[in-house]
């Protein structure tokens, strides 16, 4: 293909592009495919012979968008957002064009100069101690594997990544890790990935608020002193998954601190939210923290996948994730950064870019606004469901989550309650009009709604509303 | 910004994208940029007030531009390719649109279902036994981690997850790997990771073709055994990254097979020449595999990120790596794959679209086409740089890479051959005009030339000789 055919088809897929998120409303948010459906519309083996973009294009519009889930619909309030907008997607338009690979400050300094830049604009814009030093990553899962990894490298006296975790329990070094019993499952699974084991994470009960106890903490931690294990990392969750918990950081902090244990903070969701000096309450503490996680690619309209990872200790990741052979050793290495030393993978897309146009073309003060409308959004929305007799709130607003039931009166069954729920959330996400997801919440079966699409306003919550409601008056109980 | 604004914006970029690909020869292939420089012309704040797209896009064009290295060039002969094609940018431009979250089958369909099919089409196109099932993940490194971790698990008794490495090395159980010593740094990094220790890497010493040595590494296997380590991975290496060696897959996958031990293949490079049923010897065996990665993103003209992970028995792979709290659940579980649990990081852009996109435009017959060119441009410049008597061949072709260095008659002292060759190659990138990158073999520093970017022609190759050959016949030597 040409760079001129190249040029007719993009402007033909940019009008699409245009009338996408003008109309994206028109689609069911959830797709309505059935499982196999489109993998039975696409040929068995590959074409030998070239195909015109002008079939495939028809073909994605008539194969693939019925198998798509509408992220960017408004209607989208299922798990965390993972918010989009137009200027993210000019950037990543330009990021694909020149396809930089920017594992080293040399194979484009810009990739690596921006990241810089923006982690700092970042930090300073959600009031993170200006001793931070940030990186882009692929997820929430991977920077918390490597604050692990940092923190079992710490921990071990740096020997576990050339002794290796069996050769250290054997010497009787057997490093744990402490989390909320509310944190996310990433933090067990990079418990496994990290070769640490689930057996050693520590599932720390949490109080009427979701909240890590503090005291049973300091207890778990003394007990595994006396026990002879290694106390290697605290994993603090600002804004959790389920129900947004908020641990008490700085509690947790100078437990931290007492121990000489490793402090990472999991605000994947909530860092975003930062950017509202009103919200930052939920952070007291964070100078105590070691490293500190949130997703842009969730609450901050910047494109998946973004994620914001920081360390106070650089060197200490350096130490831990580096390793260059000849072939990727440059002149400069003294002089810059090389990202690649930073994280797990050795290859990185040029990410920065569209956290610079987006921070630009909304301003802070723009991104500002949107977030306070969601957060205004579902106070509102909480307090509507809060006034209703037959509907139950499971676990308080944070920030624009929240989850409730359907509870009528005279139903005590927990069971019949959890079935009748769980029917009610397929019947809503079967109809396309919205998307939401179920948790758990102590045993029970909660519907949770969290609002943070970017193009979602009042009329998108009230016909949400109204919506749960009469599918659920009607569910034929 | 509304659809409308997106619409002209993105018209904009359009013809800017079009003419870049169409003048990108224009441009130094290594960015010129001193450390420090494009940081400096970024403001330190964040905008607190929004700015127009057309100042964004002009301070691309002014302070970003300078300091990207253009992989997209066509005399990028550094690393190894990361090539890119119009048809990725075009299906790029779509997936940044959807902005799709494609963590489970769920989240969108024909994100799980495409991406089935699409590693069904590579494994046919590169003649992988046809029980292979395929992942996409971001990168090798990535991939080996999931296969040492399966590994693991997998020697440990299911185990090692659980327990975690530190306790079943308490109880005596050590597992440990085997690469040859040509193999790439990632798995060393990907021990760390894994909690292995690097100790626990054995590296076979490979023969005078850089081929891993099969009588060591039986006779490391049984001194392991005899040690009382657990052999838990072989890692086999089809085209490494210095000097494109090859493992002898066969008579790997034997000892493999005897003794009962994972073997995984890295074929990240290499891999995509495999659509070339006359390069398939390198994989004779590879029947034998447990698990295969390979790259597209290297040299199959689809963006990065896109690595082709292959299993041979996926709920292996799902055993050690799926972890469902409620809120990831879903009523199709059983009957859907949901690739979250094949992969480290839980979110997943829809990156099945740009293979499909790539393969259905070009057609396998106009994919191979290309690798077959490229692979006899390497074939005439090695011919010509064998011709001359003042460069020595250090590493032999492998497909479209090899090693050379200068070496005129009367020096023999390797420093300062080293020291030339240096010198050689910062001159040769400080141009501009062309980019390579280092390695040292046996000892040896030698320079890597490596064809593989998308639009190189015969011109491009003939340039590049010239130039290597005046800079280094005028070094002042």
């Amino acid at each position: 293909m040409s760079p001129e055919e190249f040029r007719k088809h993009a402007h033909e897929m940019v009008d699409w592009m245009a009338d996408y998120l003008g109309s994206v409303e028109q689609y069911p948010v959830r797709s309505q495919a059935r499982p196999g459906e489109i993998y039975g519309r696409l040929p068995e083996t590959a074409p030998e012979m070239p195909e015109s973009m002008a079939d495939i294009f028809a073909d994605f519009k008539r194969d693939v968008l019925p198998g798509i889930t509408h992220w960017q619909h408004p209607s989208f309030f299922a798990y965390f957002p993972a918010n989009s907008s137009p200027p993210s997607v000019l950037a990543e338009m330009l990021t694909s064009t020149l396809a930089a690979q920017c594992m080293l400050w040399q194979t484009s300094p810009a990739g690596t100069e921006m990241e810089t830049r923006m982690m700092e604009w970042l930090r300073d814009m959600l009031g993170l101690p200006t001793d931070l030093h940030g990186v882009i990553q692929d997820s929430a899962t991977s920077s918390t594997l490597a604050a692990l990894l940092v923190a079992r490298e710490k921990a071990t006296g740096w020997r576990a990544n050339d002794e290796g975790l069996a050769q250290l329990g054997a010497a009787g070094i057997t490093p744990v890790v402490y989390v909320s019993e509310e944190a996310h499952s990433s933090i067990e699974k990079t418990m496994k990935v990290a070769g640490y084991g689930r057996d050693c994470l520590r599932k720390i009960a949490s109080d009427d608020d979701f909240a890590m106890r503090v005291d049973l903490l300091e207890k778990a931690i003394e007990q595994d002193i006396a026990d002879g294990f290694t106390p290697a990392c605290i994993t603090a969750c600002i804004g959790g998954t389920g129900t947004g918990a908020v641990d008490p950081l700085r509690a947790i902090g100078e437990v931290a601190r007492k121990h000489d244990i490793w402090l990472h903070v999991d605000a994947a969701w909530a860092g975003s939210a930062l950017i509202l000096p009103e919200t930052r309450d939920m952070i007291d503490g964070v100078e105590l923290a070691d490293s500190f996680v949130f997703n842009p690619h969730k609450w901050l309209f910047t494109n998946f996948d973004c994620t914001a990872f920081y360390v106070r200790d650089p060197q200490a990741l350096e130490r831990t994730l580096s390793l260059v052979p000849e072939f990727l050793k440059s002149r400069e290495a003294d002089a810059v950064i090389d990202y690649q030393n930073w994280s797990v993978p050795l290859g990185r897309r040029f990410r920065a870019l569209k956290l610079w146009f987006v921070i630009r073309s909304y301003g802070v003060s723009g991104l500002q606004d949107i977030i306070r409308k969601h957060i205004k959004l579902a106070e509102g929305l909480y307090a509507a469901v809060q006034a209703e007799a037959d509907f139950e709130i499971i676990s308080p607003l944070r920030l624009a989550l929240f989850s409730f039931r359907y509870h009528p009166s005279g139903i005590e069954d927990e069971t019949q309650l959890d079935d009748m729920n769980m029917q009610l959330l397929e019947t809503l996400n079967d109809s396309g009009e919205l998307y939401l997801t179920q948790n758990r919440v102590r045993g029970r079966y909660t519907i949770r709604f969290s609002i943070g699409q970017t193009g979602t306003e009042q009329h998108h919550i009230d016909n949400a509303w109204a919506k749960i409601q009469k599918t659920a008056r009607t569910l034929g109980v």
